[in-house]
């Protein structure tokens, strides 16, 4: 079984990373089209030994594939994926557009791959640092029961695209020569500030970011209750997401139970050994398929609270990897057809 | 009436400043003489018109000084405090070594002034991430009770001193040029990265200055019982160090009281417009007196909870700005002596 894979949106920095993942994890393909907006129509893109020519997205794009990966914002998400359905192609959906819909599964294949298995046509991938932290999260929501999470971001610039990689990237040359760089994707400089601002805010002054990980993790650990209070943060580094958490349970916490729970969870790693200066970090986490999970202890302010720190790639399991995994999940379930 | 002033450890990045804000601040001086170990003794030091041989420091030194400013570090401080006092020097000390001494106070000048004219010779100056995350908190808990806070850091290289900052400089210059830059100050690269260690590891897993926050948050607030669970985390940033701060109150919080009372709170300036992408960043706080608070929001997981964010400068209200103020306090006060 092979199939007919597309990628919308696939010249940004995430379906570049998604091109590299499905040749690096030999996912079945028998075919690969990359799918952009008319603007990019045209374009070579190369991977290896392949080369590909980007063609314009239309509602007849889809008709040949089996599936096709959505990474082009949530305007192109809403624009593409009923027809895409329509003529037969499965969607996994990067971005925010079906993540609430309630006949949409929203899938970290570690945590909650039965509801992949119900999908209607559309599958969303979720948010980048919510999906980080679920993956800390959910092994000690497992042995301890989670009640709520108090959440701070420290989120690279890879989440706003190859542009803000850029500008970082730029913005740090020009200061090298003495020069004040551009500042184009963020409304202030980067390097070497911090911006509290990722998303659109809302009335109740979180930003929708920070709200993603209530939403969001209530579906997909199935819980509608929980609380979760996030600050979501923009770093000078360039494409992993790290998140401080204090999370509350139901039942007394133990660092040791919490350190094997973690250790034991595919896509997990445990990185936690102080003494030798070992705790994860954005250098060492980025092009790689775990989240490192470290600095876990008592939490000196909650009721039987864990404090703890998870790293990942943003553009790998915040994104194109999740997505990838998502695919390889209904693969294996032959559920990657509709 | 003016004084003879001391500056123990005046070739750190903190001892510069304290040298400058001195001055800029017009502080009553009749003369200024700086101290340090063996191995500085002799340089010159400029400060605008003025020029200084740094001294050695010796239990003799300060016989002639009604008050000195350390800024050298613990051991330092231990060496040299009870000889200043005995000779009839006033300490103000910028290390942890007297912090928890029951007999010295712990002052941030807008918070509590009253203990600073207590003194029986030392003062301390609190740690520079627990003295930022108070002036913002402080204002809310007179208002609404402070009863526990979980605190993530973003803190600037310039907490650990003027080689740090060179060395975030050096690396983030040899990155430019395609190289790899040095690593002495911190375990691992900081460029474009983050090292969640700040200070050293103790048993419950915590580091001493993640500790601080609740040990001299406890101290300065009066508050025996106050929790708080803080993660402390180095940013390549270079001076300003910020914080994401979820409180939690005795009584309900407003969002408009919380906004009033950080506004006429001296020492804060709200920066809380979002809609106008304003809010406070270590770039806008750098060599700034205020603290700048903002992304004030009522919090979505603890029960009469706030969520905030702040930003001061290390160098200035987490150290040498803090340190001249309790001094400028205890001469308003006529207690600038023993």
């Amino acid at each position: 079984m092979a199939y007919s894979i597309g990628i919308l949106g696939a010249t940004g920095a995430v379906g570049q990373e998604i091109i590299r993942l499905l040749h690096e994890r030999g996912f079945p393909m028998r075919s690969l089209r990359l799918l952009a907006s008319a603007r990019s129509a045209g374009k070579e893109i190369r991977y290896g030994n392949h080369s590909w020519i980007v063609e314009e997205a239309t509602d007849e794009a889809f008709a040949d594939l089996d599936c096709a990966i959505f990474s082009a914002g949530a305007s192109q998400s809403l624009r593409f994926a009923p027809s895409a359905v329509a003529s037969g192609c499965v969607v996994i959906d990067n971005s925010s557009a079906y993540r609430s819909d309630e006949n949409v599964p929203l899938v970290v294949p570690e945590i909650n791959p039965q509801a992949a298995l119900l999908h209607e046509g559309i599958l969303a991938n979720p948010n980048c640092s919510t999906a980080i932290a679920l993956m800390a999260l959910y092994p000690l929501h497992k042995v301890f029961g989670l009640r709520h999470v108090i959440a701070a971001t420290y989120q690279a610039v890879s989440g706003s695209g190859a542009e803000a990689m850029h500008e970082l990237d730029q913005q740090v040359r020009a200061w090298a020569r003495g020069e004040e760089g551009e500042i184009k994707v963020y409304p202030h400089r980067i390097a070497f500030n911090l911006i509290p601002h990722v998303d659109a805010f809302l009335d109740n002054g979180y930003t929708k970011e920070e709200m993603k990980m209530q939403n969001e993790g209530r579906k997909i650990l199935g819980l509608r209750e929980l609380k979760v209070s996030c600050s979501c943060v923009r770093v000078p580094v360039f494409r992993a997401h790290s998140i401080a958490l204090n999370a509350a349970f139901e039942r007394p916490v133990e660092v040791a139970a919490a350190r094997e729970a973690i250790a034991a969870f595919p896509g997990c790693e445990l990185v936690d050994d102080p003494a030798n200066v070992r705790y994860p970090m954005p250098k060492d986490y980025s092009e790689v398929v775990a989240c490192g999970v470290g600095r876990i202890r008592i939490d000196t302010a909650l009721d039987n609270g864990l404090a703890l720190w998870v790293v990942g790639d943003q553009l790998w399991k915040g994104a194109a990897l999740n997505a990838i995994q998502i695919a390889e999940l209904l693969h294996q379930h032959k559920r990657l057809t509709l």
